[in-house]
């Protein structure tokens, strides 16, 4: 095992933090996704927490279409979410003592017109909840890869809800748990992102004068 | 005028919060929509802020499927987006001094395989794009009424591109200066969501155990 790998949850945090900028929320430099979480039960008093950050996301006409699914290790819901996970999410989310699958309605309560936001404004309550984790020292990592049918039938979930992110959460583990080299290595790599000028644009591809 | 509109942005920023929890990010509890922005503009400055957070968002394979296009009041983009905005959104949106259209593209660039969750990644950076806003004593709202179809074609938005909403962003104005009595009764009402119990569930139609 490298030296590089022997290392506290505290010292891998700070080598995934983005350079902080004056009056930027630390918490968007500081969430980051690991794939390694400690063996450690995450409390009801901090579910709650991040449940209550996800209602307070904006979505079109309040509709609130998410409905998250919150399975506990090891209750029934967590085992369905799990089996539903691809193999290679497999192979390191059963560390995390808590999987949340986010689902959203696709049509309007009020009118039932399709919303076609509806995707969009699950993704925001999730953002709320991944946000509000990390500013409780807890870590999450969302997948996309998922047997959605799978899930659909085993969960019940009705077909006028789609499915978002299933959102692995616990508290961080140490990088070399993971055992797989690869996994290792891009656990403690550095994040990266596209420069400002490529996703704020004046006109399409051009930038923003900002 | 009615003496309940009279009231300072401060003053409405109060009512409008939602009751905080210890542990919470405040952020989550004062930002709200507000339809009334005051004629001010917003420097560069501030705006690069704003998307610094947005580039932080998680997506899936670390994509950022996110393109935001910047309309500055006058400029071309922003006479564009708000041209495409439905009736109800331009009877106010033309008070926001920046309007900003979201899009995300629809495949991985890696592979070019269909990305299921493009528009809930664009709804993630969204969220940090008005969270952060909302830090810097900024007031957003999110549109989901718009000719998708005009704006695409104004804007040469490509076709593997979707749109997801469309951002009014500026300093929060008077109540009253909505002049419409209807606008200004939603502009002072208290928000309000669903229960805990009915967002975080433990089986489908039964409320988690948090």
């Amino acid at each position: 095992m490298e030296t590089s790998v022997l290392m506290s949850a505290a010292e891998l945090n700070q080598l995934k933090k983005a350079a902080p900028m004056e009056g930027v929320l630390p918490v968007f430099h500081e969430r980051w996704s690991p794939r390694s979480f400690a063996n450690r039960e995450v409390s009801t008093e901090l579910l709650k927490k991040v449940f209550e950050a996800a209602r307070w996301a904006a979505s079109s006409f309040n509709e609130q279409p998410w409905r998250f699914l919150v399975g506990q290790r090891p209750d029934e819901t967590y085992k369905k979410i799990f089996e539903a996970l691809n193999e290679f999410n497999r192979k390191w989310a059963w560390r995390a003592p808590v999987l949340i699958l986010g689902t959203t309605k696709t049509r309007f309560s009020r009118d039932g017109r399709d919303n076609r936001v509806a995707l969009f404004d699950l993704g925001a309550a999730s953002s709320y909840l991944t946000l509000e984790a990390a500013a409780l020292g807890l870590a999450t990592h969302q997948m996309e890869g998922l047997d959605t049918e799978k899930v659909r039938v085993s969960l019940g979930i009705p077909p006028d809800y789609i499915m978002g992110s299933t959102i692995a959460l616990g508290y961080l583990g140490e990088p070399a748990a993971l055992e797989d080299e690869k996994l290792i290595q891009r656990e403690i790599a550095p994040r990266t992102r596209k420069a400002l000028g490529e996703i704020a644009l004046g006109a399409w591809d051009q930038p923003a004068e900002i």
